[in-house]
């Protein structure tokens, strides 16, 4: 499904704003005809013309002196409310040797770019092919935030108390608070855009996706989660193909279909797939869920070779801008920069926001019990006296149950941003993960609550089944609706006036304009959805055989819908290199082993298997004993399996090896 | 335990033999007034003195001419059936590059040797005090093992047919085939050997070892070992303790103590620890089990950095002797050596080895099978006829298990090897873990097989028990026989003529009588043991809390017998620099999560919890549920243990993350 490959439209936007309103260049090499404005800051509409002078000084400032070594353009006059900022060609390489990006050489390999080396990359004088768009504007974004205040000084135009920064504060951070900058966000570069999206959404385009040129536009972030879900469309092509065969040609399929096509209410008696059908499927599903997160590393780690992305060097480089500590000198790098021990972020990991983490996950229970409690009771209530307000009340305990579960997300997606925060995370990929994996937990345990109290606690298989479909047919119109038809709605009618009146504005007006669009909302809704689906597919799809079928078809909508959204709906989002798609990879391997567990439980359950137990005559004690001995061979079996399958493929060893090897040996080398 | 440093007794045995009989050495840099002994070549006692002279020759030459660099001793004459081998300066240096040897730098940190840099490292002028004798027998060894010829060519001296060697042929391997070279083996410094004893295994050191002494005089294997057991021994002291007050101070604990002390026959009914014991028993060996190997990982990888291998180039450096594949350049060194793809290596690895493997397990446990079954029927017909014959018959099923066990062993062991080499390793660490793994499997197996048997399918606590006392006696009692006393009467009595004699000898033959020591037989047996204590330990100890106090008290005396073994009874061993114990770790943390099976397992089974479950009316099939519930819980919590639990101390991880940056610098700055 992937088309790489991404040239031309690279010349596009670069002669946008006035060329001479641009802060000058300090060193010769990186004197050109063109500039290219790739990141605007918005300043509050009240920012007085000396602030603006001096940040855009600021900016302008080598590093050597405290600044970010940028180029700003002040928009169309000296007290506007925007600054422009590009970046020359100095401060891109010598980023890209900081963040340990890897380029092309003359030999075409991928090496570790090295400012010392520079002559021998490819493409190393023209900076829109050297970089990507993305990576560019990520640069702009890292070098104004690692912005630090030299000394104590006040900032110019603002008022005594917020306007005073401290030795070594974060100058953007404090900007920020002090109401002088409102939003930095990259800009879209409009031909660029409709190029990707004519490959990418139209409708000649059905199977592919343009992998490098997503990379190139939006960044690593995006791409990789674009790349996974290719992949993860075509994994659905063997389950949906099982599924299919179990539900209509296998005996015993009928059941299901019925149901699906709701011909009538789900039968007393289970007829699901027959007890073969059901071990196939759920023998099936396992081995597939480790086969599938296999291939998937090794797809991830070729990308990321491709990509340039394989050696990152976040750890080296300086700290996230919310990170504090004493100031001292970094042991590794020998620069100064705040200080924190490893060890006290681990003990506040383990030993504050784990249990808190698991108080709130038994809040969610405990709110679940009290639910099906009160509704009892309630129902109870009803059936004896059958009064209009004990008709009511039946409504009570679901409505309190859901305002429980709003509130309760809500204090857990503060509690969690608040401990994150507290954790006090060095790398940014480091904070994103930890955040990450406590909202994960939360929406994943919140989503599958019903159906394991229904699988495990009221152990009623068709029940299962009949919320299992609703489950995935609803969520899947919702999102349909919600992803693809609305926005779609939304672009054609409602935001087509205003774009036809941009036709005629300024350049500037155009840059400012992409400020209407809400901001990116991030990647967390798309994944979380893709591991509900790989959830609901690995956990209880041996009850309902089509699940695999639907999915499949959702993702194939789904895929276009989302890359429809990220295009027009939204300003561009900043996008850090990331070398794979961090906690998320764990999140579904972590799922594959619970899947084992769950199907061994459903199987159990199954009444067939029950059934064959009744006439064999075997206990139901020594049946159970048989599943626990099941599941254990079955989870060997899939370690054994993730431990032999090379988690990247022997050319990528290589690669990464050639570039160990030869950095060891520069080690061995240098001190001559 | 441990009292590290080592200091002086470094000028011994460095003028045993007459000093203008050494080969000379080629750079003027490495001229020394006195040359050490450190490995002798046995040769055949017919090698014509042609077949010498070339060999030695051949050590001596540079290695840009197909030689070793090295320094050859022709013993007493020219037709003497030894070859003494020492190594020049340069060589030494140049190779500790090779290995990726750390050392200490002139500010005191450990950093990676680098030729180029030498000057800068302590003590670069005195190879005695730079490198650990291990260290520079290990190096001559490497040297002699690398010996390639370089074209076709014929060995003086020996017969056509196995005397010519192919290009690029190992050149000692093809000496040994063609009985030329009868033993390669380092030579003991007598004076070193009697000071490390007085420190180890005398009367007065009974809590520490001199580990640093240790490493420097056999090498970091045989110090790792020792570091372990001595970690384990302190390590068993809170289940001991544990052990003892659930024994003797909670009530219901009657039972074992009488068992132990041999008052009468096992009682019928469990009298075992109380419900409560059991459990605290169960969940405190689970916890335990965790921490032990997490805090060991901690102690391992900072004696690691302290002895200098935390990051050695062994995947970087040539491939071991036995290695063979098509002639080609390595894609990551760019050097001229047999290639074989690891794909291949892995196919064989899963599709052959795994199976394989399997299968001779599985023989195993058709034997027990078969030998159970076997002797209920032999049984069965003596009670019918009761005859003399019948009598006989009896012993029958156990001695062809014997029999039948003893033949699968030595199958099994040969093919382990063949299997081993044919899977073709290229270093000898990954050939070495692939080995130990199938070896450990199999002698694991056979060992636990008759208490996994009787603990799972006889479930009958009460025998378990008594087996398992009895085997831990029992294997003590061997264990301390074979390796303390016989040792001690054998070097007391038998041997101590034998030494006297050689007081009055001539140096030459004070090494050459090194060679009547049996060679030593490898850590196998010692890792196995303790792996095999600690299986008892964690897998059944919740039925006999005394194991613990057992092992402790095993395990003191083990530390000084093994000690005396290495030092006394065996021909010094190479030793090859390692950073850890290898798979030895993994086996022991396998163990661990093996333990949370077996002790829920166990929990279930004892009488009191079935009691328990009979007086308060939960069926059979639920407490079953919540054991597998439990059981899943605790193997989370270990894992989370575990992951939260840094594999090594932060300052390590500083200090290697130092070395990574300053590489990655080196190969920034090196291009310029």
């Amino acid at each position: 499904m992937t088309s790489l490959g991404d040239k031309g439209s690279v010349q596009t936007q670069t002669k946008v704003l006035s060329q001479d309103s641009w802060t000058q260049v300090s060193c010769p090499c990186c004197v050109s005809k063109q500039v290219e404005p790739l990141v605007l800051i918005q300043l509050s509409d009240s920012v007085q013309p000396v602030t603006k002078r001096w940040l855009i000084s600021l900016i302008e400032t080598s590093k050597r002196h405290g600044g970010a070594a940028l180029l700003a353009h002040p928009g169309e006059d000296e007290c506007g409310d925007v600054v422009v900022v590009s970046a020359p060609r100095c401060t891109f390489l010598k980023a890209t040797e900081d963040l340990g990006l890897c380029k092309k050489y003359h030999n075409e390999d991928m090496v570790a770019f090295s400012y010392h080396d520079r002559d021998n990359f490819s493409n190393v004088d023209d900076m829109q092919e050297f970089l990507t768009l993305a990576e560019r504007q990520y640069i702009v974004k890292n070098e104004l935030d690692s912005l630090q205040a030299q000394k104590k000084q006040r900032i110019p135009g603002i008022p005594e108390a917020p306007g005073v920064l401290e030795a070594w504060e974060n100058i953007c951070q404090k900007l920020v608070r002090a109401g002088v900058i409102k939003d930095i966000f990259p800009l879209h570069d409009q031909q660029r855009l409709n190029d990707l999206g004519r490959r990418w959404y139209s409708k000649k385009q059905i199977w592919g996706q343009p992998l490098d040129a997503i990379q190139s536009y939006f960044g690593s972030t995006v791409a990789f989660y674009f790349s996974f879900l290719d992949f993860y469309t075509w994994a659905l092509v063997p389950p949906a193909f099982l599924g299919l065969v179990l539900t209509f040609l296998l005996p015993g399929g009928g059941g299901v279909v019925k149901e699906q096509a709701g011909e009538g209410a789900m039968e007393e008696d289970d007829d699901g797939p027959s007890v073969s059908g059901h071990m196939v499927q759920a023998v099936f599903s396992m081995l597939w869920s480790t086969l599938f997160i296999e291939l998937w590393k090794r797809r991830s780690s070729s990308l990321s070779h491709r990509w340039g992305t394989l050696n990152l060097a976040e750890r080296f480089a300086g700290p996230r801008p919310g990170f504090h500590g004493t100031l001292g000198l970094n042991p590794e790098t020998g620069r100064l920069e705040p200080l924190f021990p490893e060890w006290q972020r681990q003990l506040r990991v383990g030993l504050v926001s784990l249990p808190l983490v698991g108080l709130l996950m038994g809040l969610v229970v405990l709110g679940m019990t009290c639910f099906y409690h009160g509704e009892a009771l309630v129902q109870g209530f009803h059936q004896d006296s059958g009064s209009l307000f004990s008709g009511v009340l039946l409504y009570m305990p679901s409505m309190a149950h859901i305002v429980y579960t709003n509130m309760l997300g809500n204090v857990y997606h503060a509690v969690a941003m608040q401990l994150t925060e507290w954790e006090n995370h060095r790398e940014e990929s480091s904070f994103q993960n930890h955040h990450t994996t406590k909202v994960l937990l939360f929406t994943f345990f919140n989503n599958f609550a019903v159906l394991f109290h229904i699988a495990f606690y009221k152990q009623d298989l068709p029940l299962l089944r009949k919320r299992l479909a609703s489950m995935l047919i609803g969520n899947q119109l919702v999102n349909q609706c919600t992803e693809v038809v609305v926005p779609f709605i939304v672009d054609r009618f409602l935001s087509a006036p205003h774009k036809k009146e941009q036709e005629d504005d300024l350049e500037m007006d155009k840059l400012r304009a992409q400020r209407s669009l809400p901001p990116y909302p991030g990647l967390f809704a798309e994944y979380i959805e893709l591991l509900l689906q790989f959830g609901y597919l690995s956990l209880f799809s041996c009850v309902y055989p089509l699940t695999a079928v639907l999915l499949l078809l959702n993702n194939i909508t789904e895929i276009r819908g989302d890359a429809y959204k990220i295009c027009k709906l939204f300003r561009k989002p900043f996008s850090a290199p990331v070398s794979n798609m961090g906690v998320w990879q764990t999140a579904f391997e972590v799922l594959g082993f619970v899947s084992v567990m769950s199907n061994c439980w459903l199987l159990l359950l199954s009444p067939r298997v029950q059934e064959f137990c009744l006439e064999g005559g075997i206990s139901g004690k020594n049946i159970i004993l048989v599943a626990i001995l099941v599941e254990h061979v079955l989870i060997l079996v899939k370690m054994v399996l993730a431990f032999m399958i090379p988690d990247e493929p022997d050319w990528v060893r290589i690669k990464r090896e050639q570039i160990e090897f030869n950095s060891m040996q520069a080690l061995g080398q240098q001190k001559l």
